[in-house]
């Protein structure tokens, strides 16, 4: 029970079922003083959002207005709990009257049942992606303070699409051309991939009625030094707890990942230099992560999305009253999530980054 | 600060560094009336030492002699917390002398003294892999509950090393066979493959002066259903973070993990049916885990391991006092930490489905 | 940072500003299928709300209209957090344009722009007595469980105000009579005392523009047996944190509590015998936690209230810029707290009770 | 369950029985490079033995001797968990064989086997106040770093035994005097009272085979401003909870505590006036504490201390098997505890400080 919280001083709390009223946070432990308008937490919220023109995205129109109740007073955070809210507007009930009676396939709706006993079974209720849209709003606030008191970005995009990959850039590159990214409907930087990606995920989708999976790399730039609390609250460690805790990832590596284990030591030991009085690496196969405590280089991380549960495909399942059936699960849903997923998976890593700032900043 | 205490209702807190005194845990949360002798703890301590005879482990003699110092009266768990202790008897402080004023490539060296401006450069300090003995004693503990309270069975093994991967066996086999994994020394059952990786460690090492990464997998048998705290106390998202800090690990997957970037929603989906009256799944391709909870299925976790950092080989590097050099790491250690990991992540495991199971078993 | 949380099972994070949009609490761990309607939770809120025909208490009108905004679905919990919300009504900002630059004696103002660097000087922000109002929200669903789980009842009334001292009554007494305290204005079982207490206050507030603080008892009426998590949860030590976090609470007793001092002994030790198959004890000194852990026996526990700070007596403080001067406290506010802080208490009891209640189940 | 942590960032999990092989606790959280010897730890050690001379304490000698076994490298904190433990050693069990089968009135006895269902009956297992051991060792750190980083001093004298009340002095005069408290045997600043409390605590301790309660004082000097966190960890609420859970503490109170009771709030309430350019308060009415947030004035606690429980009067109790019985409780006990939980009491009060320093810091 009582999974909901996440962090240690820069903590939030995060409610809402898919269908029901509205989706929220409370964050406690921001510092106080930091400027915030709602305006902030709607731009990063409206990134999540599924692109109105898109092929690859649900057409269900969230409008996601996001509200400030608490913690903000004159423009700047006071230091209390600040409560964010959206309402949810767009409820359709129907849509999942057939899914009442059984398990969908690749969705939570059995274990849920399994668990409590009870299932809000109208898209997903709690398990649903849109309690997603609630770590936004806090990666939103996170993000403040770490442009405020750090120099920290973060940014994610997308690098492959069922065996499609995108081509491989240096991290500075990825940053000068965020715009690009940010524009593309995959989050794809490698525009020619991005096309056939694009090609490929529609073929899935209108013609097979299938959907994909894919893997997003998410980059912490400039991260404070010195971050991560061994043994178990490493900043690797607290990373991939958080990447996935969001739904559909599957796998997470910093750095080299399951490339070390091909690798030689001599070949993955990111070697060190002085040059112009600073400290460089040779290599960053470590990921910014040594010990579980940030070097100041690049953090990289890779997550494997699996592909959208919900297809119009028919397959076996049960229904809750133990019977075989077929079904498929039609509805309004994303066909690869990777676009969606990377604001999500950058807001994560604000705040994991945001919540040890506050905890390595204490013990001076 | 504090990141050294893990779980919500069974908490160990581990202590200690590679040459101080002593390494140790205090659980607190341990169920009362539990049996419990320091035999169950040296068994499971005794399987994490680096084997004597073996070719590619460390020939440190570590006698980790374990000791229950309270939380046990009469052979029985009182419910009140349970101090372990092993004291460190083979310090030999000479060794570290040479790298007291620099960073070894590939260890933490850098980073703690970064993080806390001091450094325990005996052996590591801390960010020895001397810490998870600790690990291994709770560990320990928590398989005994698991033992008694679920027929819950934890077990992994080597999958690959370098670039050679063994053969694919089903989770029943590779119970069944357990004993031929135990007497492995890479902890691999295909035995074919082993001598090959043995032969490949051999040559890495004493000819290369070299080391090497390897994956493996920790296979959780029969847990209990229902475990798993959405959204961010997930069950996968736990696993992962105590993977994730475990020193040598850089990457983790559940069940079908990065493949499922290739698959479409219609292989990746886990199809159900009801047979003999039971629910079946038809593929696991979530590793037992839907929507962060337990299914009931087989629990499947690959972790890319690093190649040990401390090599024979020249590296390049930067004193304390910031001058260039280049250095080599002699000493005792491992080659491919693959072997001596598996207890580790087992029992790491075993701490995290010991800790759900209790917070499971609150709500009813 | 981060205070706002409390519990560790049934976990609560409250939020909110006395002139902020709303005030609300999300609940983190409340099992499923509990029934829970609004008007369960309205009905205990309304408890905490003034007396409008009240001459004690502040003529402020909060509608405080509760809502849930998800954790519910179709009338039955579902494991998911709760939040429940209510507007804030009643906001008159001109009230407070005069402490904006002054700090008011034995209110939080100096401590909150102290620690914060910023101030929301409207209705004392965060550190106004609306803040216990998400208390009381979290404490009505906490009441819902334990009248589902256990018999488990908790009912409060002031046993003296000033130097004003209410007749003692066995706890049977009191509970069966919880309807007379309950319409008491002052929530005063013995109705000839509280007369005269109403009458005092009546005159320190009407003739001397001052206020008076109180004593409040709370009962917890048949626990469960075995609660408490020593050495540093214990049932009492979590209760004190509990009560003493509620604004105007100087002082926390258990049983005898301050008596304790002055006596031996054999006086003090709870003596038991079996009777008629049960365990009695011939007293109740130790107030129904031995060692930290419930006995069965009712626990009572006492409050120190100190008087409302705002009065409009003249008293010397000092402006944000440093100056000497006097302030009166205009405005709508209470003279005596103790009706009102009574429903805080309780609840707040409730919580901690049900919070132990499943810490305590998780062990089975 | 997992009741033995306690706090934030200065995190002290305690654990040991009255009479296994040692006792101890584990620090997590030390901010890194403060200087810390055995010798520091040892002298507030040895701060609550009993005096050996004293007629009023326990004849049982405790050597306690400390040992640091991590987290020291050099003669300072590296920032790692420190365990610090001590060897239990003067151990007879024979003492306790006649209790194995019945609840002594006044102990844990009963709510321990109720709630285990499993009692280690030898002293008192976990519930005996060797279990403050653990607790003065870690404040003794907290002391440590509270001396380094701010000019915080913590202090307490024994105010009332039975009914004989000490004079009241003012802070600063108790803070001059320590030298005399410290070597009074009761811990009693007055001197001519402290004679009469002797005399009065040997009649009852040698003609009536009896224990009685009191009252002690604890003083914080020169806290820092600033810190608690509202609205459930205030300083006052966070304070109150250490100190509820010191085994024979019954009440607690801040300031004034009760006496608000019977206060107006024009005399309660703590004038401001600006002297020097400094803020000063006229009062301390709310014992340093306003809001839950210390204002930089003294924080004063005063705690109720039942009676000892172990008398060699006979009392009413039952035996594990159900029957009626009479035991009284022979063995070395303490008559009046005061003087031996005056260093606990402060040193938990240095722990909730330095953890609440920590917290305050860590958000600028």
């Amino acid at each position: 029970m009582a999974g909901n919280t996440f962090g240690t001083l820069f903590k939030i709390t995060t409610w809402g079922e898919s269908h029901g009223q509205a989706t929220g946070v409370v964050i406690d432990g921001c510092p106080s003083n930091i400027p915030l308008k709602e305006s902030d937490i709607q731009k990063e919220v409206d990134r999540r959002k599924p692109a109105s023109t898109s092929k690859i995205s649900t057409t269900r129109h969230e409008e996601d207005k996001v509200q400030i109740l608490s913690g903000v007073f004159e423009g700047k955070t006071t230091g209390t709990p600040i409560s964010i809210i959206a309402q949810n507007k767009n409820i359709r009930e129907e849509d999942y009257n057939d899914i009442k009676t059984a398990y969908r396939p690749g969705h939570a709706d059995y274990t849920y049942e399994l668990k409590y006993g009870i299932r809000d079974y109208l898209g997903g209720g709690r398990a649903s992606g849109r309690e997603t849209l609630a770590r936004v709003m806090a990666g939103a606030v996170a993000k403040k303070i770490l442009l405020l008191k750090t120099k920290t970005e973060i940014f994610g995009h997308t690098v492959q699409v069922g065996d499609i990959k995108a081509k491989k850039f240096d991290t500075d590159y990825i940053l000068k051309n965020m715009g690009v990214t940010e524009k593309d409907q995959l989050r794809c930087l490698d525009q020619k991939t991005s096309k056939k990606m694009l090609k490929f995920i529609e073929e899935i989708r209108f013609r097979e009625g299938d959907s994909v999976g894919a893997i997003i790399e998410i980059i912490i730039k400039n991260p404070p030094k010195g971050l991560g609390e061994p043994v178990f609250d490493k900043l690797d460690a607290d990373l991939a707890k958080a990447m996935m805790s969001i739904g559909a990832v599957k796998g997470v590596e910093i750095g080299a990942g399951f490339k070390t284990a091909e690798m030689k030591g001599s070949e993955n030991n990111d070697q060190m230099k002085i040059a112009g009085g600073k400290v460089k690496f040779l290599t960053n196969n470590c990921g910014g992560i040594l010990g579980g405590i940030s070097t100041g280089e690049d953090i990289v991380i890779r997550l494997a999305i699996k592909p959208v549960p919900s297809i119009s495909k028919e397959l076996k399942t049960i229904t809750t009253s133990g019977k075989n059936i077929s079904i498929n699960t039609l509805g309004r849903h994303d066909c690869c999530l990777a676009p969606r997923i990377i604001p999500v998976a950058e807001n994560m890593a604000a705040i994991v980054i945001t919540d040890h700032f506050l905890r390595q900043t204490s013990i001076k």
